[in-house]
């Protein structure tokens, strides 16, 4: 409804738009966890993010943002042909929200008036090519959450429910957010998370003045404090597409497979994931950066958001796991 | 039905009246928590507050109140462009209501026998552009309370639930009252109340003596009590209306941005909500003091209201959040 | 159905009786709490006021007892004007009733067969303007309970439930019975009862002899015995009568005003629901025994039934509410 | 279905037996609840006490075996005058039954054809002027069990669900049969059953082999068998039918009255349940040995079965609750 | 569906298959409950035993399996008087039944077509005349459990519910296997079922081996190991049918009655089910060896099986129930 | 959907690979349990050994996938002859999968608009003759684990409930994946699952460079990477089919037996189905190898697979059930 802030407008929470922006140059790193008190941004980033991202082409009236008409799933009966353009879709899970919608259901104004037993698409048919937001994803009951993941890492909605046998494409970025003093997560739910960041209030007078006289221009002036982040966010916009083309022709070493291995092994990461997703990050991140090889600099500038979230707790070490990667790092990887 | 006792003839609870005075000038101030033990007015004070509010212009027959033709919801098949003048809605959400109540659900009433899929609103439509009171806001489950802060904060009622996909605007100010003996609401959920103020029974015999007189001559011959207050409450009301109209052309010097933002870090305010609200806040009593420049009076006047319910708690400090508020205010804004 | 023991024949158990007599008196003074053994005679005693009550004058066909025709509520489609004379409501509310009986709900056969939404109203609509009796209220479950004793001091009920928005006066005094030994009340939902009385089981032998030949004449000739005590019961119900009518003109002095706020501030009972119920149950008192002004003597005699339940329990104090309320009657109010 | 085992041939458990003969007397003395370990005969006897009892006349059609057609329910639309013999009723709460067959429901079968809001009775309906039996009446929920003793109390049984408002006759002896090690029933179920006993196995050989044989006689070769009791059934009948006509006259000297009110002031019982039971059962007693006053040896006699369960449990005192009855009865009545 | 394994080609366990075929030969035993670890074949039994059983005669397409058409319930309408051979019924209670498929339910779509109240039978109506099965019984829900039992003790099913009321046979043997590290049954439970019976992996090679090899054999060349073992088992159905014969004429002398008390007084058994048990198993032992007169020798034989379930536990006897009664046995009956 | 990583490229995780390959010879063994972290590959696997069966023939439009027409069930109404050939059926229960979609329920569209209570077969009709792959067993319900595995081992499905009583074949392999840091299944269950294997991280660094480089190629130029290894799958395949014909035609030598149960009873193994399962999976693995009779080496490669997961837990043993078996397996099996 209402234009959002913009997303280059957003004082500081680096480590969160990075993140953000490097699962917009490659999907495939999996989803985004955003961990840190309330107030400190994390709807405001997302929905910015929303207005940043490039539109997408599609199939007239699929369901599933299909790019090609055989894509369209058989239960959609979509008759055209013709491409569209729509905006990235953002689909946000509102709290609340019941299963049937998630996941789709049986259509029962269909099944009352003409006795068919049609498929209703949920919000995962929508997000798919998309982000899906869950903002306290720790509210959430786990089964859902679960269930989120599954879809998200498969990329494909199965649904066996009501008589009905479904399934659909429901490829999309899962941006989480948390507060970590309200109950975690499970450490199986966590590693399927691709990336995740902490964020925190700033400490110092100078960056809150800041936020506060932007949110302030932001509420009683939104059109020209709109006009004045354009330019920001149009820059933010190439740069991602670029990147985009950039990837697949990138290089990537065998000593930085090594680096990965090596530096997962020494953390003791469990299973292959977190060496899968770091050198997945590192290469949206190399492509963002214009680089034609990907090194041991990329590794290094995402190796905690890869894979802090991933380590298992250290009773001995009150570091904290973010701590731990760089300590890790420098010994590793120097 | 009844006509409610008057805003004016309210003995002391000077802060409970001056937060709702101060939402009733800037409803983006947030909700309203009233704190104390039953029998203190709280009730009251939220009733009287509905008879003294200036009526809104809204379309005739807009289940949302909306202000111009163009925004009310397609769902709703408004076709009149007529506007109405209606009563500031005030919306009391009763002990006993279900979900699909609050957030409307599937018109059950249509769907049987015409074979639509219509949508019904609930109390969150008709409260759009007014208040909605909740009585004893710790009895409800947390998840409608979370929602309800949700749908206040974002302005806007999303309902995915029976095959529907609904959205429309829900902006409302919230007011709760709650009594802190009777089970706490979570650190989350209090942060997301804008003010929070506690009323207590008092100490002093000829206040409780007057305050039994009040009512005593408003129960028995209500005509003549009410005659009695009436200019007290439009003389009430007549400020808010002036303040409404002075609030943009308010001046705010960065000193008070500056003081804003140092005391919340003094106080270790998580997040930033609490200074935009001390603001915010500042800022209409400024305008309903006829201020032309918010100053570090308004401040601290407003200190304890916009800020004593987002401290943590400190187990050693058993002064209350109040007085901390009260001291760093002396230390920091001397 | 049978015609129930006359109240007049109660053997002793004057403090309940005379707080029953005083809420018909005036019903405003709030619901009767009676606390008690089972086998003490509670159920006995509402039922014997039901029979005692005057009659009311009602709206012909109307649900809810109005006693003029433009009250009748719209949903009710009440045609006639006519004016007819109905017992004074008694509504018991039996163990297992459901809750859409308590508050009214939609009414499914006319759903069904004409595909309307019509209301069917609940208990609380009969019982307005008359009685409404809960047998072990500790039974009840919390959300019921707060729901009777929201809708028993507001005198409307609210409903909104299955796409119903339903408001009708509900007028009554709340009668409950229970058993401490079973469980308690919170400390909230004692305030709000106007009175409380606690009942016991005699305990010398002649009494208890006294007791169980009337119920054994009951049982064995009902007719003798109703008629014997018929004449008891009519006084009764004139007194009551009188006392109604000689209430609005009864004067209050202030010094009356000043031992009620007195008396409460000196037993630190929260709120002001104390000492306005304290001061309407003696003027009640005054009213039936045909005192012109309302003194002294009056409050003491009500101050039990009015305070005890609102004190907060003092585990240094083994004397039990009601003696604390008589050691500080006897101090402040010597 | 099957014949059951004859009363007169049930070897020992005479308190058992005694105490339901009495309730066949007067069943206005209230349920029997029957202690003790399973494979005790107490389904057996209650089974047999069925075949035991004279019939009663009844209305022809009458869900509730109304003894006038008058008495006959409304919602019964019995059109039939005249008047039928039937056994006594005798009903088995089946494991497993549903609320609604117990207290009523909705008939659904007419609402859906006919489109009517019916009631269709429950076994309380067919109870009526009968027995209702429990097998372990500790397994039930304490709701149904309380609703039980509601109406077996009340002798009317008020159905608010569903959109009904019905009530009718509910007067039966409620028989439950319970083993104290499985769980205890609430002190304030206890004291609404009128009588209660304990039962065990027999300790001697003789007893036991006698049981054996009778049991195998009656599997074995029942016609025979039954035969052979059929005299003393008859007897018992006959005494029990004698009994209900002589009870009205029945003297009934002060002197009782007094050593029921000492008896149970000595013994500390609560509420005044306890003296009524006491000498109501006396007098069954006395009438069915043929006495034309009721004396203190009818007291003492029924004393343990009236009284037993009614005492507070005294940790202090490890005699058991009968043997407390029996030492006070030594002291006050010798 | 597939041909079970032969019941005489099972490998040792002589106590189930014993308790079995007693129960084979006097169903009015009662259940059989197995105790023991799985894989020792417990199931395996079960079907086989059904494989052996002698086929029954029942009214041609009554659902109760009457033997005589007067017998067939009414709701059945039964309209053929024809009488058929049946295999005799095992039914397998498979995990996740709904309760209405145990007792039987209203008929939804004769209700819903032709808007009659018709009664679809359960699996106990199925039963009748033969054996339920139970794996796992202490996976049960214990209201279940109470259920199966109090309808297999009974012989008939009563139905109360969804407007029903009907009752009709349900005499069957209830045959339930458990493992006792997975949780006790309750031992109101234990006691109703007639026999017990442990089971166990034999603890030697060549055993083991046996097993392996018909099991192998089994498995890999159905047809010649099934003829192979047909004569084992019609030489067991012959006997089974000669017990039956001659069970009515058995002579049972005084003094086995004696010894059938005085052992059960001896081990502090409750309630006379344990004798009555011991006395019918020992006699279908006797019928089943051929012998004219029930003796001590029967008794002793199987006295564990009808007696072990049904002691308290010892917890200063560690010997297990087992083992207790085999040294009462020796005490009591030399 | 997407063409599944080819079984034959997954490095290492040998013995999870050989105990799959064995259940495709021979499906009698029973289900596979894989344990281990998440991101481990337990997944992948399972996708993969489904595009390496070989197809089953089929009959036309058959909802088990029957082989011939006759085994059709009733319910289907199958009306073709016709022989298809079908990929052998591997079905995926997915996460929030209802009860009814697993074993099938009433058809409610027929229901609705026909009136028929049809069988709308779940997905236990469906993996008839397949596999049936749960991740993460350990999340599911016991119950629901308990019914897949008794359906799984009888190999049919009975279907008690919303009066239908249905029953198909449903023979498959079950393959369970869980992770045993998120809670154990119960021994009971666990016995039910023929073989169990273990899957780690690899822990050398270029075991993991290759996992990441195949999983790299895989995504970024998928059909070469599924051409290069094409030849590999094909040659299990053939193999697996070889093994089929041999596995009849395979000598066992009673020495064979002999060593299967001197070891289960050696390593205390409750029941018979580790010895029988143990003397399977040898047999298998010596038909894949292509031995003409099975040895002991074949006994030694797979006792740890067949048996690991029956023991008991050994509190004093702390080296794991896989050494435990390899201990005993050294000392009994030299």
């Amino acid at each position: 409804m209402t234009q959002p802030f913009p997303f280059a407008a957003i004082v500081g929470q680096e480590a969160m738009k990075q993140a953000m922006v490097l699962t917009a140059v490659d999907p495939g790193i999996g989803g985004v966890l955003v961990f840190g008190d309330r107030g400190t941004g994390k709807s405001t980033a997302v929905r910015a993010l929303a207005a940043l991202l490039p539109p997408i082409t599609a199939v007239e009236g699929c369901p599933v943002n299909s790019a090609r008409p055989d894509d369209c799933p058989d239960w959609a009966h979509v008759t055209s042909r013709k491409l569209v353009s729509r905006p990235t879709p953002v689909i946000d899970l509102p709290l609340g929200v019941t299963e049937d919608r998630v996941v789709g259901a049986l259509d029962i104004e269909r099944a009352l008036t003409r006795g068919e037993k049609a498929f209703e698409p949920g919000l995962l048919a929508r997000a798919n090519r998309g982000y899906l937001y869950i903002d306290e994803v720790n509210l959430l009951e786990d089964h859902i959450v679960d269930l989120l993941l599954d879809v998200a890492q498969s990329g494909e909605n199965v649904v066996e429910r009501e008589g009905l046998s479904i399934r659909h494409a429901a490829r999309f970025v899962l941006v989480g957010s948390g507060n970590p003093e309200e109950g975690e997560l499970r450490p199986q739910l966590l590693d399927r998370f691709g990336l995740s960041v902490e964020v925190a209030s700033p400490r110092d007078i100078d960056t809150r003045v800041e936020v506060i006289k932007r949110r302030d221009a932001y509420e009683n002036d939104r059109e020209a404090f709109l006009k004045k982040w354009l330019k920001g966010d149009a820059a933010l916009r190439k740069a991602i597409l670029a990147a985009r083309v950039a990837l697949p022709g990138l290089k990537t070493p065998n000593t930085v497979l090594h680096d990965c291995a090596a530096l997962c092994i020494a953390l003791g990461s469990d299973g292959l994931r977190g060496e899968l997703t770091l050198l997945r990050t590192a290469r949206a991140l190399a492509a963002f950066e214009g680089a034609a090889v990907v090194g041991r600099a990329h590794l290094r500038a995402v190796a905690a958001m890869a894979l802090s979230h991933r380590l298992r707790r250290d009773p001995l070490d009150e570091a904290g796991s973010g701590a731990r990667v760089a300590r890790v790092l420098a010994e590793v990887l120097p």
